[in-house]
């Protein structure tokens, strides 16, 4: 640990520079596109932990935002089929759709299906499917809550869980959602699906 | 690309299991630790990028969580000096601290260096210093005009830069926050301060 003065902020240090490769494959694309190509992430993107990405529905104003982080897998949170454009992108690019249909609702209804959100879990968690994209309609509810379980599964606080789904739902925020999330039981999860760790 | 039903919804390709080490080691030292041992983020926390972390200022309920995120290199973005807690965390685990001290404002008298902010967006983006937190305060506008700067380097459009800004500034975002980022010249980047790539 050290502190540097601001002119010696750059440290020239004998660590190997290493390579974050979504990070600089896409500050490398900007040298080769032009200043006007601009990228269009979907509503409420986010990035949620390495390979793991969350949004609201991508359109086709998402795709060349989408191919740039070159996604293996999407899981798809609701009940209607995919519409064709998108269909047509994944088969392009090899993605795989993982969908599980889970109503939206509208409290005081809220009845979110804790077998989907559980094997959804499973999906995000393998990292054969990484990285992968978790979207639902606009990416806050049942997005929130499947990102909700994951953080559960890193131990992060409750306080932490809520206030990062507030933060994407904000006015919309939900109590039965967070309900949702305090009651899920990761346990399970402690010894029978984690991904294979090598 | 294909549809798995939810039955099927496991690929057992010849994909081989790949490690997302921050995701995985997080989940797996969940198997370790009782599950009363849970991780506080610090306020605002988010994943930028791989290896970019961003957050409000981390006290010392939040050294476990930081702990988790192996980090390397802190950028600070306040005057004041960092307090001695956290001087010894750094100490402690090798984390190397860039401080660019940007005054905290209000408006209308927000006035932004930029020359700090070109000077620690060079550091952010060179993967030598990550993992890396990038912090202020409350993570809201020193913050989020570094991370949105970093977001045109990536090519995002000024909409999504602004959605990603106004979803941490909330109820505290800043109009002139939002011209400084605007205005903010990303074309020295292209040639010039990009990291080694390999």
């Amino acid at each position: 640990m050290g502190f540097a003065s601001e002119d010696q902020n750059r440290r020239e240090k004998d660590v190997a520079a290493e390579l974050s490769p979504p990070l600089s494959g896409r500050i490398n694309d900007y040298e080769n596109g032009g200043d006007e190509l601009l990228l269009t992430p979907p509503l409420n993107f986010a990035m949620v932990d390495s390979g793991i990405f969350r949004s609201g529905f991508p359109d086709t104003a998402n795709f060349s935002f989408l191919e740039s982080l070159e996604l293996r897998s999407i899981i798809y949170l609701c009940p209607e089929p995919y519409p064709q454009h998108n269909v047509e992108f994944l088969k392009l690019h090899g993605i795989h759709l993982f969908q599980f249909g889970i109503e939206g609702t509208k409290e005081p209804f809220v009845n979110i299906p804790e077998d989907k959100v559980r094997e959804a879990l499973k999906v995000a968690i393998d990292v054969r499917n990484h990285p992968l994209l978790i979207h639902c309609k606009r990416g806050k509810h049942r997005t929130g809550c499947l990102v909700g379980c994951l953080r559960k599964l890193q131990r992060w606080c409750l306080t932490s869980v809520f206030d990062e789904y507030q933060r994407f739902a904000a006015a919309k925020s939900r109590v039965l959602d967070q309900r949702f999330m305090e009651l899920f039981d990761v346990s399970d999860f402690k010894h029978s699906a984690l991904p294979p760790i090598s």
